[in-house]
């Protein structure tokens, strides 16, 4: 049995209240126990149950948090959008038709292409603390193209979301509902044996309420659990279907309703926030503090993707938070953490108490607050993955 | 002699308009030759002379640049102020009265524990590619206090700068004429030979014109060339002193007359933008395309300090300069190397052009672009300077 103390934790986040203070359960002077890849004890170092031998990590005071669990990406791909970006940067708004862009790149790549381009953003999200994330189709737009993006998903994570319904793609411009015909039906039954999620972006430009509700209750009958990209670019029926139909998680909502935060606020639907969308649109941020004020359940994801938001930060995403949407660094930590995992369903990730994966973070700061506080600064000094140092993410040698 | 070839570069900033398109002089499918530390030769790679053996580099088709100029740092310093900015973000106003926590902190610490402060910080900007920074006193505020700082700071660059004017400190409350006194003989008897540049922070809470005027004389007649902090907190007489003065560069600049935009454009002094004091106390941008269309000449720089920007990442100044200030991704990334190059009269640093100082950034991405359409990733993949491998920064094993 592989054993391994982290000791000298100046401030460790748990996410568990019963642990420590707050809703972060943060424990100053602490120690993490983790054996065969799963926590097994955490609390004040003076307190280390005696065990057998184990390797020791001294974290000489430095602070350790969960792993992110980055609930929404979109990584299968090929080329970049760069000229876009600087075009946009210099007065042309965002819209869903660049997506065509990628579409068209990533028909011609080859597999290996795609598979290169996976895992790449997937080490470079680890380094920068990502130990689970989430991934989507939607650069594909056919069946056999769709497929093959979820099964090079799938070989890098278990998160792994059909997207067919990002964009209705040109060859079936003007005819939608025969483009949701096939989500509903050959693209789906192609698809549906690789993937865990469902997801439509429900927008202006992209797809309805009623086209959403068709796909995801497709989808449903698959036995895929919805998501939804919803209010992106203007408040729509987004939010509404994600909750009537019981979805994980309602993702962007740059423009709510108020009938919006009510509904995510009584249901089962994770709020999930992505502002290195709206940085890098240019777009005004969601307010985060209604949300939460309204008891909603917030999630902060990268959303990283070659049009929208090329980061792969959640670091970056927290210090936004902070700054943009009045998040305090507390709240925008569990949100990039516990939200996360809440918008994935899981229990095993985004904490770090008895029985969780071994996914840790340590930092080169002395708190969880100097995401926030030291933004655009690599902290992250070292990564475990279920308990295994992380390649490209050990501690660095000064 | 020592000779590197940098080969495969898929696109070279050289900051020589001469060399290739536009203000960045920007050469695809480009090489780099570096002799003892210099650059001898930057062009297309099918051009590269016959030389003598040389070590061999290979870009693999990513982007170089010249080592980020952050002409603007407060490195020196004891303890952090994390809680003042949690504090901040939850609703209180940034104030200059933060800086005296600092100064007690630093004024107790040894003077080991500043230099392993400046030394870590020094490594983490070189990390992010900075490869020359300013570093001012400014924490210290008595004779024997500034003196030492600016020794810690002069162990580590040679820009250092005397900022015994950053704020009037506790002893001399109520009579800050008396504190301009000793800063203006004692303090600068004792200073001045430590250090390149004088600074004032001119401002509300601060130092006014008439006081801030008599320090730079005092300065430049001990052979100091001044620079301002000018109009963070609110417009004033900054930028027209520093004018006036002949000072290399006004800093901040978040609050602005016409009449000094009038000044920076037709004088000599550099207008020094700090985009991440303004992402960490949550104040508006400086209006850069006003000073850039202008014909101002525009730097950037992290102002990394504990109170209110404490981050050292050039890249993240860049994707902040972009999405608020509306600079164009080549308009930032020439800010952030010749334009921190001008800011701090230096012809060395700033451009890969035959005779300038090896100092080389290697991305891990395509082009320059990147650093604004990848907010937050850190996308430094290797560091030179002045010809060797910066420690800490060598190309990744992946
Ligand atoms: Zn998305
Ligand atoms: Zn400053």
């Amino acid at each position: 049995m592989t054993s391994l103390l982290i000791d000298g934790i100046g401030s460790l986040v748990t996410n568990d209240p019963a642990l420590g203070s707050g809703p972060l359960g943060v424990v100053p002077d602490a120690a993490l126990v983790v054996e065969d890849g799963r926590v097994t004890w955490a609390g004040p170092r003076s307190r280390v149950p005696q065990g057998a031998a184990r390797e020791r990590f001294d974290a000489a005071g430095r602070a350790v948090l969960p792993g992110f669990v980055d609930s929404h990406a979109h990584l299968v791909f090929a080329g970049d959008r760069a000229a876009e970006f600087a075009a946009r940067m210099a007065g042309r708004p965002y819209s869903a038709g660049g997506i065509r862009t990628t579409v068209e790149a990533t028909r011609a790549a080859s597999d290996d292409t795609l598979r290169a381009g996976v895992r790449r953003l997937v080490a470079e999200a680890l380094c920068s603390g990502t130990t689970t994330v989430e991934c989507k189709s939607g650069y594909g737009l056919t069946v056999p193209d769709e497929a093959r993006c979820l099964r090079v998903a799938g070989e890098h994570t278990e998160e792994v979301t059909f997207l067919g319904a990002h964009v209705v793609p040109p060859e079936y411009a003007g005819r939608p509902d025969d483009y949701v015909d096939l989500v509903c039906g050959p693209m789906l039954d192609a698809c549906a044996p690789h993937a865990r999620w469902i997801d439509v972006f429900c927008d202006r430009g992209a797809f309805d309420g009623d086209q959403t509700r068709a796909i995801l209750a497709a989808g449903r009958e698959r036995g895929l659990v919805p998501r939804v990209h919803a209010g992106q670019l203007q408040a729509g029926p987004g939010v509404a279907v994600a909750v009537e139909l019981g979805a994980a998680s309602a993702d962007h909502l740059t423009h709510l309703t108020a009938a919006d935060v009510d509904a995510l606020a009584s249901g089962g639907t994770v709020a999930t926030l992505l502002p290195g969308a709206e940085f890098s649109t240019r777009s005004p941020y969601p307010d985060a503090r209604r949300l939460l004020d309204a008891g909603a359940t917030v999630a902060l994801a990268a959303d990283c993707n070659p049009g929208s938001s090329y980061t792969t930060s959640m670091p970056f995403c927290i210090a936004l938070a902070v700054r943009e949407m009045r998040m305090t660094p507390d709240e925008a930590v569990w949100a990039a953490t516990m939200g996360g995992a809440r918008a994935l369903r899981r229990t095993d990730v985004g904490r770090l108490s008895p029985g969780a994966r071994a996914d840790v973070v340590l930092l080169d700061a002395p708190s969880h607050v100097h995401l926030a506080y030291r933004p655009g600064v690599p902290l992250v000094a070292a990564v475990w993955r279920a308990g295994v140092p992380a390649a490209g993410a050990e501690p660095p040698s000064r």
